[in-house]
């Protein structure tokens, strides 16, 4: 007999259709365990149980009469503290932020709420999605961090506080916290899923993410989000051919690529042909364009508040900021070049494959002390805007989760999914769970 | 007996298919008017006269083949010269620029040739694209600026030196130049042409234009640009609304006003209703974000050159090159934020209407002492990439021709020409040419 925090979303919106479980039952149960754990990992910024109950029961009025909102009624979710969600106030992890509520939900919040989706409430994030640590803590072990931008997101679904939660990624903030916290983390396309009512931190590259626990719920997420419906394979039958790229992903610790070898090696067992890829000179380019395209941009968006309140901003922001300031407007535009440039010829690169597959991190997640750890590994795909999608693939040395990346063609999600499905068929690390201990972890 | 000079395209075109003349013949008769013209216009940066010939023969032998190329076989064009075209320097009417061949025509170019076009030289313009005047003057009356910066463009067209050329619009240079010829500008939606092989000036405020005599040509070289073939209109049928803008187009001299007011009145009683619309506040945020825009654009292509030459530079451009030096990121990023909310408002006021209706120029030319004249009414649909057309509406006070500028939704050229069509159909004012004497103007 399973707990309801162990099923992923499929398996929830199937009990509650099948009224083996009310919405509000569910809902309640996780809040149970929220409960139990919140107190040591400091997932949420915002837990509105009441409002989740709420929903949570008129779907279940929705249900007695026989109607059901979509693939997720009565399925609770978690929206990370930057989407607007209808009178909560969009933080975005900092006190800074206006604290007006919000007077409608973001497109992403209320496409997941249409398909019958109830809001459990906001999770933490470091603060305006930038490099200053979030006090959440890693379910894995508590003295290392979750990874962020969206470190309560990744750390609630590792945790089993619910089985899905919105994230966001401008550098590696969906990826990096979903691999640190051994769930599956998914950056669409650049643009596929509207970013209305997503509090910008660098609009270029801001991409709305999912963190789930399987495959197959991010791809149902996934097809909510755009609104164009379950999002399978277009050509499931194919040869599914897996780059590695021949330089440039290599993992800090030496004993640690085992995992990375060990996915390939899967991969290749299940039928994937795989082969070696000459990394495009621009990758290089992808990383150091976006890195200022970026700052540029997040300094835009932060120049007036900041120009009130410079000495109350987080240190590691703070030095964002700055260095966005004194960027230059036709450093700015030729970066933007640069980055259109390079980005073509990653697609060239990606165009006679299935994906491209890298270790998602430089190592496992870091110890918590001042760093969300390293996106160096993300940064080239959320500045070309392909999509990307992390898989749990093993354990470091130091018992935390590794995972892999794949990274598609532009627009072909289904690619991902079908080698992560592939993946998650021949392999098991998608199970297991964070060995979490009530009480301060 | 009409001479070759005085031809349209379509025309031109059906005479060489008729075998009525022959392509060779035709190239001659231009090249004998260009000889007679030129000394004192100024119009072209680079007469290819023999290569012209050559190409017109190939064509003729095409044709005694039984090939035809496409809808321009035989036709001659003129090349602006900040298009590559294979073999010839691409010195965008600058002495500063690299003065190495290209190694391929620009795409528009190739368009256009596959289509059967005979290249007959490449055009004066203003250095880069910028304004400082060219040497070119305006057909109608020599005192007087062509504009710019497509000046030799559109003055060869205005002057029958050839029946269409192909311009380039960053702020106004195409519409503004056809409207003080007397001939009609095509920018069409940005992005709609590739821009690959356009020297930048402002790139994401570059546009492919087309310069012609009557809205029929300009529609068949924009559906040979595009590759999509004859644009015809989508519903030829429905009801014509057009709307004048209730503020912000005012013709500097009140007298040289009628001629719009005319033009209104020759699309109403030809069936087209006429409403007043509400100019959304976003106008004046397109301009004002469009300049910063392109002043940084023009500083990053540039900063490298002018760090080595700026004394060489032409003054105004040099002003523009140190503006946009001084911009800072934030505050390009903030502009292109604000060209992108206002462009939508644009496009919601366009929503309802076939055509917005505007003067195209604040004035007939000016003086070509030191000014290309005034682009104010042009560049807002340039930051906006609305696609705009101007058309020949009567003259000025002065005896210069004046224009009215037409802009539709994005996509929507099949409404310009539509509007176009109708406008020529009930007035002459395209049928019009300048009064030309040969020797010093």
């Amino acid at each position: 007999m399973t707990q309801p925090y162990e099923w992923s979303v499929a398996e929830a919106a199937e009990r509650i259709r099948d009224k083996r479980i009310s919405s509000r039952g569910y809902v309640q149960a996780l809040l149970a365990r929220i409960r139990d754990y919140e107190p040591s990992l400091h997932a949420w910024a915002h837990l509105a149980g009441d409002w989740a109950e709420a929903q949570a029961s008129q779907c279940d009025e929705d249900t007695v009469r026989g109607v059901s909102r979509g693939p997720l009624h009565g399925v609770a979710v978690a929206i990370k503290d930057n989407y607007d969600v209808i009178d909560l106030p969009t933080r975005g992890g900092s006190d800074l932020s206006d604290d007006k509520p919000a007077a409608a939900d973001a497109v992403a919040v209320a496409r997941l709420r249409r398909a019958g989706a109830v809001v459990l409430g906001k999770t933490a994030m470091t603060p305006f999605a930038a490099m200053d640590p979030a006090p959440t803590r890693n379910p894995w072990n508590g003295d290392h961090t979750p990874g962020g931008s969206s470190s309560g997101s990744a750390a609630a679904v590792g945790a089993q506080m619910c089985a899905a939660a919105l994230g966001s990624q401008t550098a590696g903030s969906v990826l990096r916290p979903a691999a640190y916290c051994g769930v599956v983390g998914l950056k669409p396309t650049y643009d596929a899923v509207s970013r209305q009512g997503l509090m910008a931190c660098a609009w270029s590259m801001d991409h709305v993410g999912v963190i789930a626990r399987d495959v197959d719920d991010a791809a149902l997420l996934f097809g909510v989000l755009t609104g164009a419906g379950p999002a399978d394979s277009k050509d499931s039958d194919g040869q599914i051919t897996v780059g590695i790229p021949d330089r440039g992903f290599d993992i800090s610790d030496a004993s640690d690529a085992e995992a990375f070898v060990g996915a390939v090696d899967v991969l290749a067992k299940a039928g994937a042909k795989i082969v070696s890829v000459e990394v495009p000179d621009g990758l290089q380019s992808l990383a150091s364009a976006g890195i200022l395209v970026m700052y540029a941009e997040l300094a835009a968006f932060h120049r007036d508040l900041y120009s009130r309140r410079a000495s109350e901003y987080p240190p590691r922001l703070r030095v964002l900021v700055e260095a966005g300031l004194s960027i230059a407007a036709p450093d700015y535009v030729n970066a933007l070049r640069v980055r259109h440039h390079a980005a073509g010829e990653l697609s060239s690169a990606l165009a006679g494959l299935t994906v491209l597959l890298t270790p998602t991190t430089t190592s496992p997640a870091p110890s918590r002390q001042g760093s969300t750890g390293d996106w160096r590994f993300n940064l080239p795909f959320s500045a070309s805007g392909h999509p990307a999608i992390t898989l749990s693939c093993g354990f470091a040395k130091n018992g935390l989760p590794l995972g892999i990346q794949a990274v598609a063609s532009h627009g072909r999600e289904d690619f991902l999914f079908k080698v992560g499905r592939l993946f998650q068929q021949h392999s098991d690390w998608h199970k297991r769970r964070a060995p979490m201990k009530a009480g301060p972890i």
